[in-house]
């Protein structure tokens, strides 16, 4: 961390800084210019707040040389972390498919996608049973029996599951969920973050529609200050002044989460694009820009979903798409070998 | 609602849509071009999910006419909503000004500031009790204590008091309190907003810092749709490439929210600005644009302030802000009666 | 400016880039901590490029402390600058409101507009006669013509005459034009900047749809920096989410432009909403806010304008506007005064 | 283009209405509800300006259903186009890299980046001699002398070369250059896109930092409609709230304008990354998604590169990124065959 301070500081008030900054277990160096003094701060910044700095009166400008979330920094944990679900382990250079509908509609609807997804060669089901909807006059999911017919899902197919929670209160309901999924519009719902920090259960963090890595980092180094280590990031498109798509998907987060962090990312090209046909053309350059993984979403019939089926393929579109996944894996393996 | 029919519907996929769409109570009327067949729908399509049109092959395109809206609409309420808060009412073409420290964080300095900016002029006192912060380290408030604490200074005074809720947990120590607040980071909490729907304390719902007008007003309508009318609208910044203010105050909002719905809307120009100097100028225009009130943030010592200090007026310019909100508070009048 | 370092550099590239530093005039001095070595440059560092810093092998990190702009720069030019337009001097806390139709469309129009704009209090006449339009099959605008008809109006009423150019090419046509316009697409069109330059005309400066204050402020630089200090900045809405209003007013740029500058500011109110009837409630929170200056759309006609109509004001609109903003700025200049 | 009226339209404005619509050679078709009146327009509604119904009083709402251009449009042209640059033809599901330096520093640079990348495998040779700088102290290019050593690269080499021009007034310039560079900034100089309209070079045409699919394209309409088909559309990354990269590569715009338009669609991975790490992952990324192309900043010396050095490959890397973009394209066609 760097302080530039104003010029000419008062005495006082600089012993007070500098004394400040001892106690916080931070040493500060400084550089005496003509027209300015620069502090340069050697030492654990990471829990300094910044802000209290900014608000001296001595103080021209703070910036920032550490990142401020050190659990989720690859700097402190260079080795890629693999969060296991079931037999499977995200992350470490993988690539896992997790495939299902938005919604949870019938107990039929649930069984027949996961079986098909399953088939196809996918290793998790995913399903919403809370849904965050805009509307109040909307469809929100099945709740509680949505996610009875999720683990009916996972009973039949054995495969594990994902789904959305909304709020605190149900928690309770994913004792038996394999990975609780924290969506873009809660992605700074800190208490729930804390709460899930309590947990031992991987968590998938989606990244907010208008959120930088570092806040969805911060998101992720609230959840692992509490104790809870498997998080799993979510690139799920950005909102951008581009309206043709639903959202736009920033893939350069592969590179850039990976390289500020050790935990997987993972894409979800559905809610990226809001459009079927763009789906495929998504999950395979994020399969090329090396994620760990892809959320698909997949519904037995598209035109009748409860909720996003304009961006829902078929079962036989997901099971040609992954196909296509397999051959643009393989060649990613070719590349990192070379 | 305007729905585009793709060239050549079949015909038993356009009755099907035909006789869902009366099924909701609403007319189609069909416009048979040669390239094009377009179908107005009349009645109330608020509560018609557009996306389950989206996505049936036979539709091109779907328009909404009517907002998605209703009870948050002026269009069905046109006079000016006026909430009451204690002995004042917010809305309607006066102006209330509410004003307090970012968070709690003493009796003393909690009473200091309440009896400050009571005698300024202020009408309502405000108070970080939880407080939302990016990062797990920085300091989260008093949480209960900070509410008792609010509740001393509201003894005290007199002056009602507005503050921050989180979590649907924490809901039963608002008891008291008379205004809850929703932040930015919560307007898209739909589990929250559905609970305080069935309170009837007033709600000041923050817009989130990348929604746009109509999101806002869908998340009053979740509030409202399950029984409380008593919601403020609050325009506090959006984010934009410009990182030399803290937020962009978008104040269009003022006119725009105005014109869409019947609910006061207030402005908080402190955490649009992000800066102190800013304050004055912003509150200005805010008032000559016609809002129904401020939210800003005064502080006994801005400069030891445990979270935005440098947002933060002293209780002096305080008070020399009040005294120009309102000489252009009368302006406006004078332009009003012309 | 602060230069973050790698971990241990190596001797003869620190040595380089010491020397380097030296040769531009500028003295480096160094802190050595134990995990990082930071530099503070301490001179003239406006025209450093930070780029060719960054990418040296030794460097972690640079980050500006000075603007990279001075001829813009207020603390390098504490006064305001006023620019002289005709009789009416712009800036120094004087308010000028420019007025006129979007397009200039004939003889009988922009004869009509100018007279009624003046007698409302209008000081100098604006009226496009090239067109930026986003479709070639738009109107583009009369062109010279529209420069031939302008000059008319300014004979006939006196008023000074602003218009936009979008070419180097057409610059000759602009010889008594008194104001010339750069638009918000032009803003970063580089070799037009240098010519303006070399002008001694007024250059009214508009921020363009996506620009930060800096990028808008190095603009100006450009031109300030060939020798001519005449520049008017102009904000005129920025893109954002909201796409209710055509843009949305930035009106934070009012204090933030004129505390990083000391150039005139005016505010475009009929650009930003795209809306008549917000053009009022913008106004005068641009008033309150502290602009020097107005620039609003009247058209004799607006629903038959040829372009922009819907934000046009009409001329007993804009009448009626005007006393409004003799209102606020009293009120302004009284709170001035406290 | 569907025109929704305001409730009870008078009767002769009504009738105004429909000649003026009869008169642009188009047909309209109305449905009258209860509180609405709408309008359906058949016939090619492209060149009809949208504001100017807008702006009408009995005018609700107009929306477009076709899109606004019509040389650019798929629609009217299903098939691919493919641009021809010498021998290499762009577009129609090939793959062409074309590479070089961001500036032209000297004929050795530029003899000996172009020879490396040509043995890499790259068939068109970039290099900047015009630079659009945002300061005006940073170093403005080679200028005229730029674009000698350039044509001495293609001499040297046979590569055809691709160049970025910034005004009008250096057209003469590049009557040897064989594609024309419109940069991100001068996306909306409509008088430049006029002129290369009425050439017949191939133009390359960047999208800009803050414009949307429908915003390139009608740019691409402007050089299209004067008579000039050969237009390459570029994706270079846009603005978005992340800085940790310069800018937001988005990756939808390859199969977005793909099916909008008929047009070739390249991508620029180093501008929209700014860290030539990232180059490599965004290139394969661009590739599995369908781009026709690349370009890629590569230099001989990225270190003391006078601009963008830090997103600029060395020759080595380049070489090694071409192996494994050949991989990719393999496994794409591949993927095709299926």
């Amino acid at each position: 961390m760097v302080i530039i301070l104003k010029e000419n500081p008062g005495k006082s008030q600089l012993d007070n800084l500098i004394s400040w900054i001892k106690s916080q277990g931070v040493t500060p160096h400084i550089t005496q210019g003509i027209h300015q003094t620069i502090m340069g701060l050697v030492g654990d910044t990471a829990k300094i707040d910044i802000e209290l700095l900014q608000q001296l009166e001595i103080v021209a400008a703070v910036k920032r040389v550490q990142e401020p979330y050190k659990n989720a920094n690859r700097k402190f944990h260079p080795l890629d972390s693999i969060v296991k679900v079931g037999d499977t382990g995200i992350g470490g250079g993988t690539m896992t498919v997790i495939a299902g509908p938005c919604s949870v509609e019938s107990e039929e609807q649930i069984i027949t996608v996961a079986r098909s997804v399953k088939a196809s060669g996918a290793k998790i089901l995913r399903g919403g049973a809370f849904k965050p909807r805009t509307s109040p006059y909307a469809f929100q999911g099945l709740r509680d029996e949505g996610i009875r017919l999720l683990l009916e899902a996972k009973k039949d197919t054995g495969l594990p599951i994902v789904t959305e929670i909304m709020d605190l209160s149900q928690l309770e309901l994913f004792s038996e969920v394999d990975v609780i999924q924290v969506g873009a519009r809660n992605m700074q719902n800190f208490e729930l973050l804390k709460q899930l920090g309590h947990s031992n259960k991987p968590v998938l963090l989606k990244r907010g529609l208008a959120n930088t890595y570092q806040e969805l980092l911060m998101s992720a180094e609230y959840i692992m200050a509490f104790g809870n280590e498997n998080v799993i990031l979510c690139e799920r498109g950005i909102r951008t002044f581009e309206n043709y798509t639903r959202n736009t998907l920033d893939i350069s987060a592969i590179p850039a989460l990976k390289t500020l962090s050790h935990l997987p990312v993972i894409i979800d090209p559905s809610h990226a694009a809001g459009i079927a046909r763009f789906v495929s053309p998504l999950s395979l350059s994020a399969v090329a820009a090396g994620a760990d993984g892809l959320i698909i979403e997949v519904h037995n019939n598209p035109a009748c979903a409860r909720c996003d089926g304009m961006q829902s393929l078929t079962m036989p579109d997901f099971a040609a798409l992954m196909k296509k996944i397999n051959i643009v894996t393989n060649a990613r393996e070719e590349c990192n070998a070379l």
